[in-house]
């Protein structure tokens, strides 16, 4: 399997040969990279070009970014969020010094507050042809998660959860922090024996094995990936669970009650456009008594995703601010209980999960190549960036319907797990 | 002072006598107050019309609507938001049976499902001519909060908090529930001595007075009410309290800089059009590191005020959704960090402020008048139903700037107060 999974058309392939036939740099590359060092904020960093000897950054900056060639100086400036990432994965840039703290120091000079403000100075919703049609999503997610349980099982936890963990104390395992998720997503749902679940977007099925084993709940889990469906359906049958069903389908043809909704991790699939569906499915569905629970990745202002981002790892995903999310809930009077925001929780989490693919990165570049390691560095270490510096978020919006008053009064049940004895 | 402060021109009037020389009730009154009841979703109640006789609802509901006359009749189907209220509080109409469940049953008969999602067809903001410019939200404030401080001290508690309290147990006091509320918000902002605080609609001060007496922060407190600021700057000189600052001004002209802004029921009184205003004047003056939480009343689907609460008791009010309320902060990257909803707390609040309310009822005579006792109890009980049923809903939402890393990692800290000498 080679990289044609990472890109679609990669434009590095355009300028073949750039690398060695660059030639000497010219006073018009150095003018030219300042004049785009300037124009992202002028972040703290050096830049080496294809000589190997100019610098034109800041002097004593702590990290060096080296271009190879001038096509890929040329290809940076045209269209940096796009091509810093595939420029990256090729070789064609190479970062001197940590990934992590370069990528935040880059970000931070983006985001100064009155570039933000200026770039939100419209509260319109940044628009585009979102592709998440039935069959839409369908290609959008097989890109992604069925790379090969393989693959993800280099680096995830052992309960293959590929979403933001809780780490109650931040010296927890991954493991442990991945299981203090489950259970804070059940506690705050206020998770019974018994009752009936759906789960939107199931992943390899760890949420839902975890509400049937440890909570009696009755499961029905979908998914459009197929490679995550047929593991998640072994493993139950090899562990024995019963109580879950996992059934490969979309979220909109989601049928049938439930006392609980709940979805990790899909919404940043779902695309903005189809909220208002998302919300008619949760409508259709949930009992008048019932709780839902939405775990997403967003953000403060709404802003599109890093094309790169968007082209070579997540097709058809956008990340929504609080505002886009409630054309979910207000459409059909779904009242928000409670929103916690989980952003350094998924910083800990992409940490961890960084430091697994590094390990295995031989074993990745055996299954793929080199500049799928590449690709897939430079994804965790953004992401690390994007939730220490706030780019990004991590929403959790727990909603009832109108007048539902069976919540509880306070969150004291959401600090320690009630005794098993009493949960089912 | 009679009830000119209730009513601007009190429609009512324009129908005197209309009570006695209503003559014979005609079966065109019958069939118009059974077409009426069936617009607002058929409720489970009883009416008499003014011959005493004639029931025209459903047989053996729990509650009768006594309507005394057929200008009522005709002002209720023309007008019923307003009128309902204007006529209750001259004694027009009078509800047999507790005023509470009957306010209840008639909401959750108007707010059938599928009249609130065609209500909320289109997610458009409702608009109107919001009169809250710097004066006239001065007018509008004095309307509600210059009713006289010897009014309000009948039956709020202590420290006179018009706002909702934090009911941990449900069997607490008042008093004891209010200052958990307090206790609460200082802990959600982790309030530490020394903190420059600025409070943005202060009441009678009594959140300042907490926030300096037990965590030693130091408080700006903004309001426009002058009874109000008077009151809070004598009890502050007379308990000998330092490091408050009660100032009257509105929240537009704030300046200096500050580590907590906190604002505890004032937006309800801001008006959607300013709520962009609102967050550039915290964008000015909160630290990089600041925390900030506002408290308001709220709902879940944008609908307007009852004509009538928005004319007669609070003018130039709306309560916002969450969705409205992010005009506040997406715009200025600020990040929404916790969001609460405290809907059933502002349930118990209202029940002990009617309890008092009523134990008083005679000493509201002596000061007002009968119909302003009828008014305030329309409006206590009303609210009480409405957060009931879920036609209001009660957010905390707390913020921070962007990239904010200063916040907690749990809500641990949210359950049990800090031993004091951590605090200072």
């Amino acid at each position: 399997m080679k990289n044609e999974k990472l890109c679609g058309v990669c434009p590095t392939s355009l300028f073949n040969g750039d690398t060695e036939a660059s030639g000497r740099v010219l006073e018009l590359d150095r003018w030219l990279m300042r004049a785009f060092l300037k124009g992202v904020g002028s972040p703290d960093i050096e830049v080496v070009l294809w000589d190997g000897r100019d610098l034109v950054g800041g002097r004593g900056a702590p990290f060096r970014m080296v271009i190879r060639s001038r096509g890929t100086l040329f290809r940076l400036i045209a269209n940096p969020l796009l091509c810093f990432g595939d420029d990256y994965s090729a070789g064609n840039i190479e970062i001197e010094g940590d990934l992590v703290p370069f990528l935040e120091t880059v970000y931070r000079a983006m985001a100064r507050p009155g570039d933000v403000r200026r770039r939100s100075g419209r509260l319109s919703r940044w628009s585009q042809a979102w592709s998440n049609t039935l069959a839409g999503s369908r290609q959008n997610i097989q890109h992604h998660y069925d790379l090969g349980n393989d693959f993800y099982r280099l680096w995830l936890a052992d309960e293959m959860l590929y979403t933001c963990a809780y780490f109650p104390d931040a010296a927890q395992t991954l493991e442990q922090a991945q299981t203090a998720k489950l259970d804070l997503v059940c506690r705050k749902l206020r998770l019974k024996g018994g009752e009936r679940v759906v789960e939107a977007g199931c992943g390899w099925g760890g949420l839902a094995r975890y509400m049937a084993k440890q909570y009696g709940a009755r499961v029905r889990a979908y998914n459009i990936s197929a490679e995550q469906i047929a593991y998640a359906r072994e493993r139950a049958r090899h562990e024995g669970i019963e109580g879950v069903q996992y059934i490969e389908d979309d979220y909109r043809n989601i049928a049938g009650e439930c006392d609980v909704f709940v979805s990790v991790g899909m919404l940043e699939h779902v695309g903005p456009n189809n909220y208002r569906k998302l919300g008619e499915v949760i409508d259709r569905v949930l009992t008048p008594d019932g709780l839902g629970l939405i775990h997403t990745i967003g953000q403060d202002v709404a802003e599109p995703m890093s094309e790169w981002l968007e082209k070579r790892i997540f097709p058809g995903s956008y990340t929504p601010t609080v505002r886009e999310m409630m054309e979910i809930f207000e459409p059909y009077a779904f009242s928000v209980l409670d929103l916690e925001n989980l952003r350094l929780h998924y910083a800990f989490t992409l940490e961890h999960w960084l430091r697994r693919f590094e390990a295995h990165a031989p074993d990745v570049a055996r299954l793929f190549d080199e500049s799928f390691v590449r690709a897939w560095r430079l994804y965790l270490s953004g992401s690390i960036a994007n939730f220490t510096t706030g780019s990004l978020q991590l929403y959790q919006v727990l909603f009832s319907r109108r007048g539902n008053s069976r919540v509880p009064l306070t969150r004291s049940h959401l600090l320690a797990p009630e005794p098993a004895n009493e949960r089912m």
